[in-house]
């Protein structure tokens, strides 16, 4: 009947609304069922359960067999770690996979089945659950004693699938990768020219001298590249030519000039092409994201045009404004966001509204939220209004972060004049006091402050915020230290008691207030713009630190498995690698490991007497094997172009695009001190973007797979 | 009379295009006296005399008294280098000040007095002038024997004021100055605070334990501040945090936030900000550039118009043709620029020039310089004709690639075959037969494209010009090796006769072989792309070049004199400090540098086993002399700040510049083959600059300190 027709129409423009907040796709089912299907699927909870599934699957890695998880890292030392009996793990898997068979059946459901077809995401979705789940029973039938997991290095996958900005920044590397594979394909030409050159310069000669430079670095093809590449790094500079520089000067032109040409240019020129392929590319997900927000409200639209109450007009179509509020009353969406639409509409005085009134209505969406702080309280008496005026001030706040330095300033003179004392020596009285002193003011400054401005003002800045809830943990621990250890008095060197001894207790106090110095950061302008900027930088990173999290899994894994063989004779130490990458994934370290790993002709007992890290022994362990030898190798280098070269490069480039935006943007108008504006990477190419043309929209609405518009 | 005063305009119309055609400031006197000795100081031969005097004070040091220039580096073999006399090296430097003050004055006069106050380049050359002098003098009164001569430290100088590039470069850097310092004060505050947080982390504890990282990094404020810059340059990372690693695990958050802040975030904001700051700089002086050409030709304009031959016009003012051409005739510029301007005043109908055609006249100075290749000889016969087109086709240059490619891998071959034999077993007829048959096909290649594209056009090429100059000297080798050793045959392994032994002649020839390969690079488009980036690149460097060999100039004589003291001991290998660091002015070096030097606490001996160069002697001395410790991390970190910091990144925000402009410029039109554009700085940004109006030119004009315009 019209009723239930119309009760779908209202449904299907809901959904629609909430596709375009979203950035969603409309090209889903639309009948009634599918979407309250739909809107369940993409439900709070349901999302939810989701990711915590992706998270435990991903964390069952640490627990799992060959696990390390314990407070030293020094083997010596260590207690044995904790290992699952067989099928534990398993179960949790099992678990995990229902739910992703579950979540892939409803997908595929939901976009229909010609459209499943063309979704190569969901086709490697369901090809990795199969593939999985095989491993799996394999696993089981084999009590778990088999070493290859294949489903393990697949894990990553399923973070990778369940967000589409992550998907997005993929196809984004994806495009770029033609012209870093030309740049590497150089970097490669470069590499290998050179190390013929190097071996005819530093070849064996016939008057049976020894040559130190090519014993220890150009004797055959393998090590000359490996040299070389090393080089690459800068991490064997100098030492792989000082033998042959000080047998002659003139052989550093040789390295100087594969150092300038390899390090200066071609490196350079990477950060270069990634910086402007990937600026076009980031745009263009943007604006296609702004494309799919416009489809979403113009299906909106045009499904409550064609609703029945709505008078036939044979020219244009119309949207009533009722059914609009009646929509607008049940979508889930930004309250303030819902407001000001509603506040629009209510504005409107015509009962009927165009297309593009519709789409104007949407686009306070499209705004930056604007923060309005709740006002101060007004005062009655006289004095009271001065000492708003006076505590209510810039120049109080400015008092406080004065008091903030000396108290640094302080601490930093007790360290230095107690670092060549003996910890027998050392008087605690004297920071105590000053601390105790300190702790008070900067309580007085807080009660103060809530008085001039208001609790809820007061808790509307985030600096206030942070410097609240230091100065309330600092008094907490202020009390604690007092309660346990009685007041500070000359001489005060109380013996261990408690959780923590007095000197602990100290330490904590004065680290927390080094902490707290932050709070000077929002009043230097430089120092704000560059924090801000960091911090933009970091919501926009999310997807790029998911691809890495995603490659190093992948790669931990791998390593793992690949060098399983080569580790076991020192006991379950297998995970302590992947988990020591993990801590280590800035490119900085890898650097590192790649030289120790190379240097073969050091002594083992030297560096272990150095290092006592367990990826010394893992790594000799694993040259003493040669038959990995070369694998390592490969597997490093792979390591270092993605993490150091390309992921650093690519984090180059964003950081370039954000703080250049921002830096105009700021040169355009001033920051005004009372508003706060949320920017998102949308929000930050605004200006740049193209408006989707009508005709464009309605194209793409044709096409869509299950939506039958009437004209 | 007029006939002066008509020629007196003529010459200084002359000089006025010759200012705008070396972006030369208009503003000297324009007397005829004046004008004769500004077109004589301004001619190639004093120019010439100026770089040369300039060079060789400069080279003074390579050859002054603590001199170093041996062969071998290593102290053990080396004999002492060549002292000159006390005298010697001071007559010539007298001669060098004498030129100088010549060229100070003729300057000084020619700008005039007025505008000598203004100008403090000029001040200052007098005042270094003074300052040299003087100590001049000291030194001889003392016969040589004082220890520091600060007029070494000002050297540099004089090639600075020489280069109007290099003093504009200077004061675009200059202008960034205030951005790099508040990144830099960020990254103070950012070291200070979380060495204070590590000094409270890794405190000595009072139960008495070694505390493995306090004792090793942490014991004071100084070696604090020096383990966390060192790892800021991460040099020192992970054996700085490898105790606390073994410790606990939770210890590494501390060092990883510490890298990712310092070393990710901030060093990199760096970038981004010397990237932004430094792009809008250098279009401004570009555009200055600009100005100053308009302002030329404006000016010789002017005073043509103001010749009593042109028949008055009270309207506008306007050049005869004949004048300009009398003009043209002297005034020294590209052939090829004098001929277009000719070719379009012929053209030209009317016998008067406004002075908008006049201006337009010159455009041809600011256009690329189109490079046609001579034609291709035309043959009669038909058999010659076939000839023609077979061996002037690409695919015979590609055939060409294909054979140098196949001689790269069976030199190759024979390398990784050879690698593990002893010298004597080697067998050279192999390599030496198969070289010679491919030296043959590249003369024959060589004779067939002369032969079809006729000798000029063949030359034309760079590409060929390249691949020829090799082919001839690897054929003049061959022939001297035939003559000395006689033909390959089995066996053929002589003994050392003439210069060089038959290995080395083989490997020459090798090396030349590999070298030639180079020549694939026209063919791959993208690698062209980037190589001409470079070769641009290196164009607009030479201003960027010439400030770093001024500062390490600077720094490395200040170097040889600080440590003077320390390193007497060691007889005269001070310079060797200076040309050592001279050597590796790369960046990467400086960091190993540094970290050998904060590695307080390695064995003397075993680095000496390793290294084995004098550096290490240089700075475990001065380790040893407590005194000088202080200076040198100073001298060190600024050099390091100088060198690794600002440098690198002005060195890159300039090859992102250049890229992404030629990127562009790529994709807006096809590069043509047979036209190659020569590209400088001021035509790279030829689309985004402002022309300047009539009205700044005019008012720019009635400034002039000497030209009194009629007007």
């Amino acid at each position: 009947g019209t009723g239930a027709d119309n009760d779908l129409y209202i449904n299907q423009a809901i959904v629609f609304i909430e596709d375009a907040i979203q950035y969603r796709s409309i090209n889903h089912r639309v009948d009634s069922k599918s979407l309250w299907l739909y809107r369940w699927y993409y439900s709070r909870t349901c999302q939810w359960i989701l990711s915590l599934t992706i998270t435990i699957i991903l964390a069952l890695a640490f627990i799992e067999k060959p696990s390390s998880l314990t407070i030293t890292s020094d083997v010596r030392y260590r207690l044995p770690a904790w290992n699952p009996p067989c099928g534990l793990t398993e179960s949790i898997e099992l678990l995990c996979f229902l739910v992703f068979m579950a979540d892939v059946s409803v997908k595929s459901y939901l976009i229909g089945w010609e459209e499943f077809w063309k979704n190569k995401w969901l086709m490697a979705y369901i090809l990795t659950l199969i593939v999985s789940l095989s491993d799996w029973i394999v696993s089981l039938s084999f009590f778990c004693t088999e070493g290859v997991r294949i489903r393990r290095i697949l894990r990553p996958f399923f973070l990778l699938q369940n967000s589409s900005m992550m998907k997005k920044t993929l196809k984004s590397i994806n495009s770029t990768l033609p012209e870093m594979a030309s740049v590497l394909l150089l970097l490669a030409v470069h590499l290998s020219l050179f190390t013929m050159f190097a071996m005819l310069l530093f070849a064996r000669t016939k008057d049976g001298q020894p040559d130190k430079e090519w014993v220890g670095y150009f004797r055959n093809l393998p090590d000359s590249l490996t040299s070389l590449l090393v080089l690459l790094t800068t991490a064997n500079n100098p030492d792989v030519m000082i033998p042959a520089y000080s047998k002659n000067r003139a052989y550093s032109i040789f390295f100087i000039l594969f150092t300038v040409l390899g390090n200066l240019f071609l490196m350079n020129l990477l950060t270069a092409i990634i910086y402007n392929q990937f600026r076009g590319y980031l745009l263009k997900s943007v604006q296609s994201s702004l494309f799919r927000r416009r489809l979403g409200i113009r299906a909106a639209f045009e499904v409550l045009s064609s609703l029945k109450e709505t008078p036939a007009n044979t020219q244009q179509s119309y949207v009533s404004i009722g059914a609009l509020l009646r929509v607008l009353q049940k979508v889930e969406m930004d309250s303030r966001c819902k407001q000001a639409i509603m506040r629009s509409l209510k504005m409107c005085s015509c009962d009927q509204l165009s297309a593009a009134q519709f789409q104007k209505l949407f686009e306070e969406l499209d705004k930056d939220a604007i923060k309005q702080h709740p006002p101060s309280p007004e005062y009655q008496s006289h004095f009271m209004q001065k000492m708003q005026f006076a505590f209510g001030h810039p120049y109080f706040g400015y008092l406080g972060n004065v008091v903030a330095l000396a108290n640094i300033v302080s601490i930093c003179v007790v360290l230095v004049m107690d670092a060549d004392k003996q910890p027998s020596e050392r008087d605690d009285f004297f920071l105590g006091a000053i601390n105790c002193f300190f702790i008070l003011y900067y309580l007085l400054e807080m009660l103060l402050k809530i008085l001039a401005m208001g609790l809820k003002r007061y808790l509307s800045y985030p600096s206030n915020r942070f410097d609240g809830l230091l100065t309330v943990i600092l008094l907490i621990l202020e009390i604690a230290t007092f309660a346990v250890y009685g007041f500070p008095h000359p001489g005060w060197r109380p013996e261990f008691m408690g959780l923590l001894s007095l000197w602990d207790m100290v330490r904590l106090v004065n680290m927390l207030i080094v902490f707290r110095f932050l709070r000077i950061i929002p009043n230097m302008k430089f120092m704000a713009l560059v924090v801000t900027t960091l911090l933009d930088l970091v919501k926009n990173l999310r997807a790029f630190a998911g691809i890495l999290v995603v490659v190093f899994y992948a790669f931990a894994i791998t390593g793992i498995m690949l060098f399983e063989g080569a580790v076991i004779p020192l006991g379950n130490i297998r995970l302590k690698f992947f988990i020591f990458i993990f801590l280590f994934q800035t490119s900085f370290y890898i650097k590192k490991v790649v030289v120790l790993y190379f240097k073969e002709k050091c002594d083992f007992m030297a560096f272990f007497d150095c290092f006592q890290a367990e990826v010394i022994y893992c790594l000799f362990y694993l040259l003493s094997v040669n038959l990995i030898c070369r694998w390592a190798k490969i597997y490093f280098v792979a390591w270092w172009l993605i993490s150091s070269v390309i992921w650093v490069n690519l984090f180059v480039a964003l950081l370039l695009e954000n703080f250049i935006h921002k830096w105009d943007r700021r040169c355009h108008r001033e920051p005004l001190s009372d508003i706060e504006y949320q920017r998102t990477v949308e929000l930050m190419f605004r200006d740049v973007l193209e408006e989707p043309t009508e005709e464009e929209l309605m194209e793409k609405l044709h096409e869509h797979p299950h939506l039958q518009l009437c004209r």
